[in-house]
């Protein structure tokens, strides 16, 4: 009778270390399910900033690409047929060059004083998502436009000679066209920033 | 004694025609829950039909739009200086016009296709949606790069003679950028559906 109460206690006592065990077992993923969660909110804010940060890199490449497009095309005089502000084609890309440098500095120098100060400058997230795709979406549309209508007259001036007045129309236009690929991108990434807000 | 034991069994008894009271009206809540729930369904699908239909209604103008700016381009040859083929711009504009024409309407095609045998031509609804935001954000920069281009050459033109040629030049550039009014806003639409659907 000692011996079966003996045994009952015996098999009586391995259960508690194994339930104790399997509390053991059991905290590991409590544990981890707690880093499981913070690490997808880590994941999503580290998403969050990766997109920030590359959207400021794009639109930072806008704006130098801009202001190069406006310096190179202000400073294109040679006199005597060969400045810029007698074709309409050229004031046209010098006017949109100056519109793009205009916004994309305002558009920098935003976003790099909410990253660094960590506050929004406009109150409503959903009015800074909306100002920011339909300003890179309309910028986008003008540089490519300018950009467009300057190239058949600076391929037809080419045609009769090819100085350093076509050369540097050539090349702000080039630069416009990179402007407009990068504001292009831009747009991409503040339309579906725009999307998921609307409904978040 | 029995007065507090009765006020309480009076206090108790009313609970229930309460609690069924609140049974009956939970009832109402939970009918209209239901109702509530379906209705925000159906809202949601009338929506999606809406989006879709306004989709291909934009995309039907672009098809009407390119191919005006197609036939107008294509049909404007009266010799002696005075034919499209003799400027590049202008076969810019009829290329781009060509392509946007095939584009919408096989994109018309298939949502009309889709809209009436309720199949999805694509497998995959990502897919599709990528295809569709795409194209038409492709194919509006195009039309508006072909109709600033050719813009230029029409004003120059216009300085000298104004006659039938400048003038079906102009109506086939006026309705590419109808065409790319429309194809940006389905791009839009386009774009909002492919972001909320990744999530989805």
């Amino acid at each position: 009778m000692t011996d079966p109460d003996g045994t009952p206690k015996a098999t009586a006592t391995p259960p508690p270390p194994s339930e104790s065990g399997d509390v053991e077992n059991q905290t590991p993923p409590a544990v981890e399910g707690g880093p499981g969660v913070v690490s997808n909110i880590m994941r999503r804010w580290k998403r969050e900033d990766l997109r920030k940060k590359g959207s400021l890199a794009l639109r930072g490449v806008g704006l130098l690409c801009s202001l190069l497009a406006f310096i190179i095309m202000a400073s294109n005089k040679h006199g005597d047929g060969r400045n810029f502000d007698q074709y309409e084609e050229y004031r046209y890309v010098l006017a949109i060059a100056i519109l793009s440098t205009l916004y994309t500095g305002l558009q920098v120098f935003r976003h790099v004083h909410e990253l660094s100060t960590g506050r929004e400058v406009f109150s409503s997230r959903r009015n800074s998502a909306l100002l920011d795709f339909f300003g890179d979406q309309v910028i986008a549309y003008l540089l490519i436009s300018a950009a467009s209508a300057a190239v058949p007259l600076t391929n037809s001036l080419r045609e009769g000679a090819d100085n350093i007045f076509t050369d540097s129309s050539a090349s702000a236009i080039s630069m416009e066209f990179l402007a407009f690929f990068s504001l292009a991108v831009s747009a991409l990434i503040s339309g579906y920033k725009l999307a998921n807000e609307t409904y978040i």
